[in-house]
Order: structure tokens, then C-alpha cells, then sequence
């Protein structure tokens, strides 16, 4: 029997009950990567659980209580009995951080927080590791995805403000109690804790100016189109003058930045720095199951030191003949019944058409399509076939095509 | 006195050059962080130094020097002697990688290797660590910068293969043989090594299927366009019926792919997973300075246990005049002489207008503009005098612009 590992939780919201779940089914994955079997031990919530209780038998306290008491209280009192902590409490870091983690280091223990910002874009990991000791001059972010979702829509339909955040609520993107994600107080207590760790300087939230997206009007977003523009709510922290400005406000970007492209419910950081240039990463805001993979990739991070590649526990098969849509380019000659006995050809390989766009010139044509996924053998033997038809003029070209579309 | 630790440099090329004067340069940041003061020990090149001298005092080895022997003796050696390796080798960790992990767990060391794929993209530490035990589906890759610069070019200029390659190669994006870029090789070694990490499961390169962009014509491109499309180089590791396909080929993506936008001499990776939905994580491909930076973290991760927040070490002045861009909506009476009267009073600020737009709405005018970057408490008090103009007929609207482009 391995050891096992216990994990008590601090609040069983969304948040909470999805790690619950994420963690017991990816249990035997964790236990092959750190030889430790984890368990859930007590949990807290604001009807039931005992804190002392919690603690007394936990290896690991994951806070995903919110708010700032009594969870500043639970977070210390853990780290102060030595035990690791995986907090997603933003509020708690950008107001009282400093205290936190001073308590980590007396104690020895680690304080992780992942998913306090970026949803499930490893963005605090990546500052803290992979740019330890880089000198940054500058975090850009999308750090809100309501605010973010509701900047698209309004400018993907011509919706108020108003309009959009309804929108938003109805699909889950936003609270019924909207007010710090529109404000930019969100926004602004983790672009708080980016500025810490990217400069290596205490960041109050008190000390983040910030703006949010309520007086917006459909106007700005069509006049930002005219002039070839997009709206965001950006975070920026950024040296000036050796000094730091940390700031939330909405901003347009020209289309070539990266954090143009960002679009619907997500959220992305850019980071620069002279030896890196720059770097972006994105992927959905914070929704529960995101939330909770961050988290759950924290409590695994504490539980081993990293950078072993494990040995590999299975071996899959290599699958070689994979499906693809693809995109077909004829050249043939200019005569009735081509494009029938090309359609022919495909069709008896099982190959489905999705457009076409047919080109003459002079004597010749040129046929171009795009066909539906088919498994790529037999999109392979169809072209075979119609490279041996009598009205072809040179060899046939194909492209792959990537089918699928992400965000909104 | 700290105590020192020794990096033993094999390699003196670009990347071993650029990595030396790095961790000269952030020597004092990097002691801060670990306790410790790193010192280069022994440097190999081809033509001095001697291995085995160089690993008696190392207490890490970084291996740039390429190639798949005698780098891989190297590494073993390195390994089997208790020492940890960072190492930035795609060709030998995509042929030899088990044997070398095997090594490095039976030792206790660790083997770090984040600059082997995806330039300083952290796309190796995100798959080890934040993913540790996620269930991925897929990873969707550009990691190449040379063929993603060329295909970037021929779409923007309508060049031909050649033309784009001479120019990338002009640009020092393309080496002088450029096969193992434009063929697919090293975007298949790549992809060999994340198909590894994100399933778990042993992959070789001689198991990935790949095509390279050598018979890409303009006209494909062009075609692609009417067709709402964009032309990528794109290595793809998916779960397919129980199995595993690994596979680097051109493709076709829709514009709301996330690797779309991706233009130039830059890398990116999606990541699927259910419990995350995707991420995407993108910067510019491997260049001297980028490679030894992601060299450097390496380094730095194996000096200490991680995930520790070290007490800051300065306090930067928070700035709040900061400058910026601004777009300015005026609603106006319609009549002579208001665009000069606006003019003047931005102008007794020193904000300089970029672009006006004007529109008539009967007996008012609308005026939108974007002016240049300003100190914005300048640019508030020339809002403020504008507001008190007698032909204003509502209040003054702005909204900050980001004036930065990245990328080509």
C-alpha cells in the first residue's frame, strides 16, 4: 500500500466540489506520477466541517473558500502548522500576500496559487519558473472573461453594454452580481499579484488604478472598427522610469497585437522581457472545472519535487491512417462532365465535397475544393483515381484542413 | 560567502555563448532567488576543453552543443554521475529520450529540457507540471519558426517557396541548409518529444509521419484566402480510438483557430484537454538569447525546490502619470471653426492628433480621434477644457489605445 496524502478542503462551492471530483477520478494517475495515493480528508463548508479538525490529519489545505476572512486566518494558521496550501483567492493575495507568504517561507512550506489568476492559463507558474530570474519590462493581460465576452459581443452584434452582460448572464459568464468583474476590481487585484511576482515589489491592490467596461457604448466599437481597432479591458503592468504602474482600464489594440485576437469568454497574458522578447498565454477564463485543474495541478506540484519524467505507465498503439478534411487542387482540362467524373471518383471513396470553386483559363480550368474529414487512405485512393483520368493536366495537389474553430 | 554552484557549458555556439553572458548578467538575481551563487565551470567546444575535467567539479551540466553523438555519451555520463542536465537537444531526446529519463530517475537527478521545443514557449514545463495529471486529447503545435516566418510571407507577399526562404534566410530566420526546417524533420522531433510528455506513453521519431512546405505555391495561398482560410505547418499529437497518431504536416485553418493568428518567426501550442478545455502558449521561436533564457530557468528550477515566493528584494516607486494613446468622441454642434477650437485646446497640452473622423447628424457633428501617445494628465486637462467649450453637447468620451504591434 502506497502512502497516502491527505488533502482538506476549504469550501465546496463550485470551485470546491469540482476538485473534489477531478480528484478522485485522476487519483491512480497522480499516484503513478508521485507515489503518494492523495485522499480527500475533511472539508469545510459554511454549514458543516471543522477547521481544527481539517487541519489536525491534513498533509495539504486547499483554500477555495473566497473572500478575505476567515480565510487569511485558515491560510496562515495552515501554513503556521507547517502544512502546504493551494489557494484560487485572489482577493486574499493582492490584499495580504506579503503576510502570507513570509509565513511559507518561515515555515517551510508551499504557498500555491495558480488559479488565482488566468483561469487555467499557467500564467503564475511560468513567472515564478520559466522566468525566475528574467528581467521583465512589462505584463499585458486579459485577466477578466466577462468583461472580455461582453467587449465581443457588443462588438461582434452591435449590443449595449446592458444587452451583453444580459447575454452573459444567461450563459453562465458572468454573476448575477456583476459589479467587480465590470468595474475592473477583478481585473485589478490579480493584475496585483502579476506585478508582484513579475517585479519583484510589494503590490497592494489600494495601489492598482483601475476603470471598467459600463460606459462602453456600441459607438466606440464602431468607430474602433473604422480605424482598425479592437476594445479590450487590459491589465498592464509595466516599468517606467524605475518605477512600476500597474492599471486596469478598457484599450484598443491594433490588430497585430497579440492580445487582439482574444476573443469571447478568455483570458491571456503577454509577458515581455528583453531576452525572451515576448511570450503570450491563453485559454478559458475561470469556469469550476478550469479552476479546479489549476488547482489540482498545484496540490500535485507540492506533493513532489518536479522535473522527473516519469517512466511511461502504458503504451499506445501509433495510429497511422487518421481522418482529414483537405483541401483539393485540380488542374484539367476546360470540357463538359470533368467536374462530374471527379465528384464520381471521390464519391465511390466515400470523400464528400464542401465547396468548390471552379477557375477557367483559356483551354484549361482549375478546380479547387475543400472536402469533408474521410479517412486520409481513402481520400488517398480517390486521388489516385483522378490523377488517372484522361482530362488531367498535371498532378493532382492537395492540402490538409483543420476543421475545428475554438473560442465563441 | 554563498556557497557557489557550477554549470559545466558543452557547447560554445550561438546558444552556448548567449547563455554564458546571461548567467553572468543575472548572477546577483539568480542567488537572490536560490541561496546560491551559480559560476560557469568548464566550457566544451570542439576544439578545447576536456569532458571529464569539466564534470569532476560541475555540479550541473548544460548541453547545447547538438547532435546526436557524442551528446548523448555526454548526457549519460553527466547523468550517471549524480549530476543534473539541462539540455536543449530535440534530435537526441526524440531518439534517445527513455534511455536518458531511465538514467536520470535511477540517479536522482534531474533532467530539464524546456528549450528543446517551442523556443521559450514553456510549453515542456506546462505539460510536466500544470498538466501533470490531466487527461489531454490533443497538442496542435507550430513549432517551427523558420517554415511558419516563410508560409507568413508567401501569404503576405505572394512570394514564391524559394523567394520567402531566401529572404527568411536574409533575415538570419533560415540556416544555410535550411532541409531538416522546410522538410518537417525538426518540427517532427518536436512534436515526438510533447507527444511523450502530454500521453504518457514512449514515442520516436521515426514514429511521426511528416511532410514539410516545399511544395507550397502562392496559388494555394491565394486560394486559401477566398476560402477564408490560412496556411500553417502544423504538428498534431491526438488520441485516436484508444491509440495514439503523431504527425507534422501543411494545414489549413479557419480564423478562429487559435493558431491562426499566429504570424512570423513564432511558435505556439494548444493543449486540449476536457478539464481545461485548451490553452494556447506562443512567442517567438528559438533564437540565441530565446533558447538560453529558457536554458537559463531550467538551471535556475534545478538549483532549488520550487514554488517558494522569495521575499521581494526592492520596492519600485509606484508611477501613477503613466502615457498613453487615446481615442476622443465628441459630440458637437455643427458648425464652422469647432475641429480648430478642439485642436487648440489639445494642442495647449501638447497632445498631437493622429487620425480624425468626422461625420454631420443634422445640426450636430460627431468628431472621433486618435491622438498620440501624451502624459494623460495632460491629456485629462485638455479634455477638461474641451468640455467647457460652448459647442460640446455632451460630455467628452475616451478610451485608451494600445499603440504597440508585435510579431512581423
Amino acid at each position: 500500500m502506497p502512502e497516502t496524502f491527505e488533502v482538506g478542503l476549504l469550501g465546496h462551492g463550485t470551485v470546491g466540489s469540482a476538485f473534489a471530483e477531478l480528484l478522485e477520478e485522476r487519483a491512480p494517475q497522480i499516484e503513478a506520477i508521485t507515489g503518494l495515493r492523495p485522499r480527500l480528508g475533511g472539508v469545510l463548508t459554511r454549514s458543516r466541517g471543522d477547521f481544527d479538525e481539517i487541519l489536525a490529519t491534513a498533509d495539504l489545505i486547499v483554500e477555495v473558500m473566497g473572500g478575505v476572512e476567515p480565510a487569511r486566518e485558515y491560510v496562515l494558521r495552515a501554513l503556521r502548522a507547517g502544512r502546504h496550501v493551494v489557494t484560487a483567492n485572489k482577493q486574499l493575495l493582492a490584499r495580504h500576500g506579503e503576510e502570507l507568504w513570509a509565513a511559507a517561507r518561515e515555515h517551510q512550506v508551499q504557498l500555491r496559487f495558480e488559479a488565482a489568476v488566468g483561469g487555467v492559463v499557467p500564467v503564475i507558474r511560468v513567472l515564478q519558473e520559466s522566468l525566475a530570474a528574467a528581467h521583465i519590462d512589462r505584463v499585458t493581460g486579459i485577466v477578466n472573461g466577462t468583461t472580455n465576452f461582453i467587449l465581443s459581443e457588443m462588438a461582434r452584434t452591435g449590443q449595449t453594454f446592458q444587452e451583453a452582460l444580459a447575454e452573459a448572464q444567461r450563459l453562465g459568464y458572468a454573476e448575477a452580481d456583476p459589479t467587480e468583474d465590470v468595474n475592473g476590481a477583478d481585473a485589478a487585484a490579480k493584475m496585483a499579484i502579476l506585478a508582484r511576482l513579475a517585479f519583484d515589489t510589494p503590490v497592494h491592490l489600494d495601489q492598482v488604478a483601475y476603470e471598467g467596461i459600463e460606459h462602453i457604448t456600441p459607438d466606440d466599437l464602431e468607430y474602433a472598427r473604422d480605424l482598425g481597432l479592437g476594445l479590450k479591458l487590459i491589465g498592464t503592468a509595466e516599468r517606467i522610469d524605475g518605477g512600476l504602474s500597474v492599471r486596469v482600464h478598457p484599450a484598443f489594440l491594433y490588430a497585430g497585437h497579440p492580445l487582439a485576437s482574444v476573443n469571447g469568454p478568455f483570458n491571456a497574458v503577454t509577458i515581455e522581457s528583453p531576452a525572451i522578447t515576448e511570450i503570450t498565454l491563453s485559454g478559458p477564463g475561470a469556469g469550476g472545472p478550469q479552476t479546479a485543474s489549476a488547482v489540482l495541478g498545484d496540490v500535485i506540484s507540492a506533493m513532489i519535487p518536479p522535473a522527473s519524467t516519469p517512466e511511461t505507465s502504458q503504451r499506445l498503439e501509433i495510429v497511422t491512417d487518421v481522418e482529414s478534411a483537405f483541401y483539393l487542387h485540380l488542374e484539367v482540362d476546360d470540357r463538359p462532365g470533368v467536374l462530374a467524373r471527379v465528384a464520381d471518383a471521390l464519391g465511390s471513396q466515400g470523400v464528400s465535397v464542401k465547396s468548390v470553386v471552379q477557375k477557367g483559363l483559356g483551354e484549361q480550368a482549375r478546380l479547387v475544393m475543400v472536402v469533408h474529414r474521410v479517412a486520409e487512405s481513402r481520400f488517398f485512393a480517390a486521388v489516385d483515381e483522378i490523377s488517372r483520368l484522361d482530362f488531367m493536366r498535371a498532378r493532382p495537389r492537395f492540402i490538409r484542413v483543420v476543421e475545428e474553430e475554438f473560442g465563441v
